[in-house]
This record gives structure tokens, C-alpha cells and sequence, in this order.
């Protein structure tokens, strides 16, 4: 076991982070957890300050999971940093960071995989094929190993935390799952480790699909009703952006299932290429509704 | 909560069993746990007096879990008794039987699965397609929802045990688990619920199985070599019996894979209809090896 400073532990080994867990479950400590692959922005560290309030000990895990890749993804260049990870969290006060490789995670003969079929049907489950069983499996693998009370996940891939829970309700995983707003740059681009793919150019377009959900939402509070009048406009304004759209749709917030016409808490989705880089940004849609005094009024999320 | 006597919990709501673990857990309590699909006898009795053993708290769940059954299988018709259950575990000390229903199990929306793949694919999941992602399953829940230290499996059902010890060792979960050697009535058939299917006559055709295993075994230990003619000689013994023999395997004990040659530890399956019947057996086959001295002895199994 390596250490940085007093405070945090770096594990590399699975059974030497259970051991850890089981010392920190017999003192009653509430463990909080932050799965990640590295590379850590903002947006990771808003989780990790998050987790930090909600439990007495805090896990961190730093694992680019080769599962989660297709064939001809990113896995090779996929941005790795240790030293910058471990610089940035230092002021949060991690308490462990996870840290394992390959042949720890999935030693030879390794077999066994976690499938939520439903929620990963659709969205980037469609152009990722095994991408969401791959999520999946390496995050109950993770949870076995750092066994958490709660869990801290990143609004911004809105189809993996929704999946995530649908895993957690369906295998009764003893987890809580907490989704965090997505954290954006100034311009309003989502903050993701691939963002450093992009070139210039590529950036400024990339800022478009924020726009595009901003101006959506903007329809959706005056304008209840079809989901497809609300794609089309978004489609059409991702039009000159530059970006090569995936896909825009509007979903039901818990079974991502297509809604026809917007509803309170719907959520827009949207997948784009900047270049060779896949993006994704999502948000929930404010819906016009009757007040009880007949005046309209913008329903706010719950 | 409802309660046979002063010690057994009968305990239906799966929230109401991760409370009862949890405080057993806070008490520092080892919890042992066998599952189950009821219909109990000397052999899951066996299971549980091996639990007793090694665990400070004893958990037995009850539960005939329908994704495990085909479309075409004996679901409707598996033999269900709670009470005479409940009056068979009495005098070991059952702490808790957990007994869900259906719809605590699979409530509506469910849609995630753990797979095991290799090992799954020849033996009983050849002609039982669903079976074992069925099992894994169900056994990964009832684990998060018992949350044992350790969980005793019967070695009659070998496949199933090679599996979950996979998938416990893939997924991380830490629970340890133990086979148990298959109980047998006196004429050798190995105790199953499914036994309570068979006519007298049916009954008497399903003994050769293990009658065939037990003449596989002497000539693995007076012939060491070829698998094939160890299997054509059980498959011609079979023959006679009145049985159809679904498959008749020998296996590496931890793979599942087919072996050529028998080796020490080696795994003779069978699988056979006794009438629309289907019953498995299996045993370990002892294999003729040299001594240091240079003179042959059975090597037992390890």
C-alpha cells in the first residue's frame, strides 16, 4: 500500500480494499464512493466534495475499465494521469484511492458480466453495443470490493446512472445511488476527460449542445406538447454547429423510455461527434402546466 | 415478521432481511446461509447442519424462483410445503427463513441479470438455455439481501456450484462458498426434490445413475486415459436402465471443460430423463497414478 500523505491511502490490490472496508464498517463509519476512470475535472471533484459530506470515509476509485470500450474506441488514448488525480483531490481529503490494474480486476478466466437489458436498449446503448454491460459489471465489481453505503454518480452520463440504479434495485445491491448535477465550463460545455480531444474548433462547436438543450428548454416551458416539434427544432439548430448528431431525444426520466409529449421532469439527451470525439449532454425539461388559479406557470423540476 | 418459535424469524420482505443481517452483522456475528427452493430433505438438511457449524447466525431462504425454469419446465408443478419445511429445519436452529413472493423478488420493471458465461454453455445449460443466468441471478440477489459470510451449496447440483463459485470470484462478492458432498438414500440415488416426481418404476431406473457413476469410477481407477471410453462404457451401461441420458461428461472440476484424459480430480457428470423426469448426478473420479516407488495407487480426491 502506498500512501500520498497521512491521509489517503493508494490500494491497489481488490482484497487489501475490502479488508480496508470491513475495518471501516466495524468502527460504524458511513463510506462514501466515487467510482472514476481518471483523468479528473471539476466535475469529478464536485462528486467527490459531494461524497465527502454525505459519509465519514471516503473512496475513490481510478480505473479505465477496458470493458466499457468497444473495438474501436478511445481505450489506448483515453487520458491517464495519477499524479495530477491525486494532486487535484489532495484539498478534498480522500481517504482511499482504489487504484487496480488489469489482470486484478479481470485475471484470466474471467467470465461473469451484470446486464440491465431495458435502460441500455436505446441512446448511447444503441451506437455502444456492449458498452452499458460493461458499466455495469465493473461497477458491482466495485462496489463488492469498496462495499460503500452510498455511491456518487455524475448527471452528465444520465443513461449510466440511471442504469447504474436500475442495477441496484434489481440485485438489491445494499448501495445508495446519488446522481449530481452535471459541473460545466463558463461557456456552458459539460465538463467530460474527453474534452481533451478537442481542438479549438471542435470546442467551439462542442459549446453548441448546451445551446441546443438551453433553447429546448426554453420551447419545452412554452410550448407543452410533442417531443418530436421540440427534436426537430434542437435538430435543426445542431445543424450548423459543425457537430455530426447521434442522436436528440426525449425520454421518461427513470425507464429512458421515448415520451411522445413532454412531462414534468422529462429529460432531453443528446449524443454528438465533435470531429472523431463522441459527447454527450443531457437536461431536464421544464413543462408549462395550468396552475390550480388557471394562470400557466412553469413547472420546476422536482 | 412472523415467527415458528422463539428463535426462527420467517421473514418475507427482503428490506426486513438486510435489517435483520445488518444487526447481525454489527454484532460482529459470522452469518452462514443456505438457499434454497424448498421442498427440503436430508440433503439440504445436510447443507444446513454444515452451515450451522461454521456460522454464529444461520439464514436459510425458501424461494421457487421462476427465471431459473424454462417455458417447458415443472415451475408450476415444483413441489412447494412450507410448514412441512419449517417442522424439518426446527430441530437445527434456523435463525432466519427468508420466504419472498414473486413480486418482492421481481417487481415490475426488472431487467437485470448476471451472467456466467463459460461455464454455463455445455452440461445441463446446453438444453437449459436460461437456467443458469436464472440462478446467478436469483443467488446474487438473495447474497445481497442475506448478506452472508459464507454459503453452503449441495455438490449434486456441480454445475450450478462451479458457476457461482465463478461468478462470486468474477463479481468480487465477498462471500465465501462451500459444497457439500451429495446425500444419497441407501440405494444410492442422490437426494433430490425433484425425486418426489418418480414412479416406483421410474425410481428404480433412476438408481443406475448412480450405479454408473460408481462403475465409472472403478474403471477410471484400474485404467487411467481416454475419457471417450470411460463415457461409452457408462453410456452402454446406461442403456438398459429405461433412462434417457441427456449427457454423460467428464470435465476438468473447476472449468467445466471437456478432459480427453482423466486426471486426478477429474468430474464424471450425468444427466438423464427418468420418464419427462430430468435428473443429474455426478461424482469425482479417482485416477490410477504412480508412486514415488514406482508403484501404482489410487489417489483420492484432494
Amino acid at each position: 500500500m502506498l500512501s500520498t500523505n497521512n491521509r489517503t491511502q493508494i490500494v491497489t490490490d481488490p482484497l487489501q480494499m475490502q479488508a480496508i472496508s470491513s475495518k471501516w464498517r466495524a468502527e460504524g463509519r458511513r463510506i462514501a464512493f466515487v467510482p472514476t476512470m481518471g483523468a479528473l475535472h471539476e466535475g469529478h471533484l464536485e462528486l467527490l466534495r459531494k461524497a465527502k459530506k454525505i459519509g465519514d470515509k471516503l473512496a475513490l476509485s481510478i480505473y479505465v475499465n477496458p470493458k466499457q470500450f468497444g473495438p474501436k474506441e478511445d481505450f489506448a488514448r483515453y487520458p491517464r494521469d495519477l499524479s495530477g488525480d491525486l494532486s487535484k483531490v489532495s484539498p478534498i481529503g480522500v481517504d482511499a484511492v482504489f487504484f487496480p490494474s488489469d489482470w486484478q480486476m479481470y485475471p484470466k478466466g474471467h467470465q461473469t458480466f451484470v446486464e440491465v437489458t431495458d435502460a441500455t436498449k436505446g441512446l448511447c446503448g444503441a451506437s455502444r453495443p456492449a458498452h452499458f454491460r460493461g458499466v455495469t459489471t465493473i461497477v458491482l465489481k466495485l462496489f463488492n470490493i469498496v462495499r460503500p453505503d452510498v455511491a456518487v454518480f455524475g448527471e452528465k452520463d444520465y443513461q449510466q446512472l440511471v442504469t447504474i440504479r436500475t442495477m441496484v434495485r434489481d440485485l438489491n445491491v445494499p448501495v445508495e445511488i446519488i446522481g449530481v448535477e452535471t459541473v460545466r465550463e463558463n461557456n456552458g460545455l459539460a465538463m467530460s476527460s474527453r474534452n481533451a480531444y478537442l481542438s479549438p474548433s471542435e470546442r467551439i462547436s462542442a459549446v453548441s449542445i448546451n445551446k441546443a438543450l438551453m433553447f429546448a428548454k426554453q420551447i419545452a416551458s412554452k410550448n407543452e406538447g410533442s417531443s418530436l416539434k421540440i427534436i426537430d427544432s434542437v435538430e435543426r439548430m445542431l445543424s450548423g454547429s459543425g457537430l455530426k448528431i447521434d442522436y436528440v431525444k426525449i425520454c421518461d426520466p427513470e425507464t429512458l423510455k421515448d415520451t411522445p409529449t413532454t412531462a414534468p421532469r422529462s429529460r432531453l439527451l443528446i449524443a454528438a461527434f465533435a470531429g472523431k470525439t463522441r459527447l454527450i449532454d443531457n437536461c431536464e425539461l421544464y413543462v408549462l402546466v395550468s396552475t390550480p388559479s388557471d394562470k400557466q406557470s412553469i413547472l420546476t423540476p422536482i
